[in-house]
């Protein structure tokens, strides 16, 4: 089995109540590349600039993730500056620098094009096809979206909703892009447009599935320290999509147990700032969780 | 096994984006004891005025609902009109009037006094003393509470809740008791307070319940046409203690299925306006909403 990811690799400034830290890793790509190392051995497909650190770079390649697809370019590397309020929900982005990634066009190396599992992250929807065109045999393509491409390519999001196996969003996403404000009729509507399968990551409270014959749903792992919220969504999937990858079963019973792992993956996330909890966590972290879950939710 | 409950009878007028139904049945003690009944044959103590239908109390009895503590007083019901936004979770108060509500005195009939579970359901807490000190015998007492007690008699509240084993809050309430923004943290410090068990109500996000040496969490029944939401959270504690005087066993197996009980009852209620989808639905269809849900959760 083989899982490919494609986003952003990032330097991101972020406060939050509980403290600043300035131009540490970030990036869609490197959570997602993070989260499913603990499953899989991911490619990443990405581009940094020189400024970007080649000690973190091998840190990557530690976790057995594939770095083939990353390009090192001219210039800056991608850079987030965002702030969290005491509620971590609410949060302001106080500056996006996209240096190398303003006309980054994904290539993907030959040895990624055979890939099981595609998983195009936040990308804006008009670059899909480019990607697709490149895939040879892949068996389910995932993508995520943010606010953006639903406010600015709403007609170029949906027919690239149309054309994946599983969609990410979350609550207010979904809400937004199925125009319905019930969460379950929107779940089931965007589920009717094309996808598999509809992973509505609704944060603090949890995830929903909205496959063809069946929903499924599920509580957030309890976290009393939220830390810093960043990635959790993009650790949810990759931790989702680097399950799967391991199964190589994409039934109903695998993606529901996706989903819990992609609960827990996350929840490993906001403890901490940035990718430090996916850094310090190991695979029995991660079933140790996973059980502690299961006792919770058992009923 | 026996349950009291004493809580308001009353009439509503609703108003939602589905409709409006005016001076239509309701009350907190109405929909507990409705809810309860699936599972127990519960005492209402609670008190209406001469306008209140006699053929809505025989209703009541059918469902072998005890009434030996229903007082019929010289005046009118108490009333409540309410609205309901496009968001089922934002509503506002229209008009309240006490009516025969205001000087109430709760008496125990001889044959209620002994009790195992009695459920003082959104009461002024500074009246509760007046109730325990009427029992004899009672294993557990549950208490449910509302923003208006919590804003203007904090400390009565605080105290209430200390003499209490089961505390029911939404999570707003949760977080204005406990003064504690995380949810997971006011949950375990409300705990900490004297009641065994805390459980938090967060509508269309589940519940979840706080108990000495555990915590679980369930998702909501997912629910595509939310019609009313009023007394959804009255008739989850209901159906809770309802389900826990059935069985006997006061321990933390029933009270996750006891939770998830109340999940399925209160999903019942918000799909049709007042009690009618109470009064619609029998056992059977508990059971049934019951093991549906279950395949819903599970992983």
């Amino acid at each position: 089995m083989s899982l490919v990811i494609i986003g952003s690799v990032a330097f991101d400034t972020i406060e939050t109540p509980f403290g600043r830290r300035d131009r540490i890793i970030g990036g869609s790509g490197t959570y997602a590349a993070l989260a499913a190392s603990f499953f899989t051995r991911p490619g990443l497909v990405s581009v940094v600039g020189r400024d970007f650190p080649r000690r973190f770079l091998d840190r990557l390649r530690s976790r057995k993730i594939d770095l083939a697809g990353l390009k090192i370019k001219q210039g800056k590397t991608f850079y987030w500056h965002g702030r969290y309020d005491q509620d971590p929900n609410l949060r302001t982005t106080i500056k996006t620098e996209l240096n190398v990634l303003q006309d980054f066009k994904p290539v993907l190396p030959e040895s990624f094009r055979k890939a099981d599992l595609v998983f195009l992250s936040n990308l804006d929807p008009e670059s899909h096809d480019f990607i697709l065109d490149q895939l040879t045999g892949t068996r389910l393509v995932a993508m995520d979206t943010i606010r953006y491409w639903i406010e600015n390519k709403p007609e170029a999001l949906l027919r690239a909703i149309q054309k994946v196996d599983i969609l990410f969003v979350n609550d207010e996403e979904c809400r937004l892009i199925a125009r319905e404000l019930n969460l379950v009729r929107a779940g089931r509507k965007l589920q009717a447009a094309g996808p598999k399968v509809i992973v509505v990551k609704k944060g603090e409270h949890g995830a929903m599935l909205f496959g063809k014959n069946f929903v499924f749903g599920v509580v957030a792992n309890p976290c009393e320290r939220v830390v810093d919220p960043t990635g959790a969504g993009d650790a949810f999937a990759g931790a989702f999509l680097g399950y799967l990858d391991s199964t190589g079963r994409f039934n109903q019973r695998e993606l529901r147990k996706a989903a819990v792992y992609g609960n827990v993956v996350a929840s490993l996330v906001i403890e901490d700032f940035g990718v430090d909890g996916l850094l310090r966590a190991s695979q029995l972290d991660i079933i140790n969780r996973y059980q502690q879950f299961r006792k919770l939710c058992a009923f």
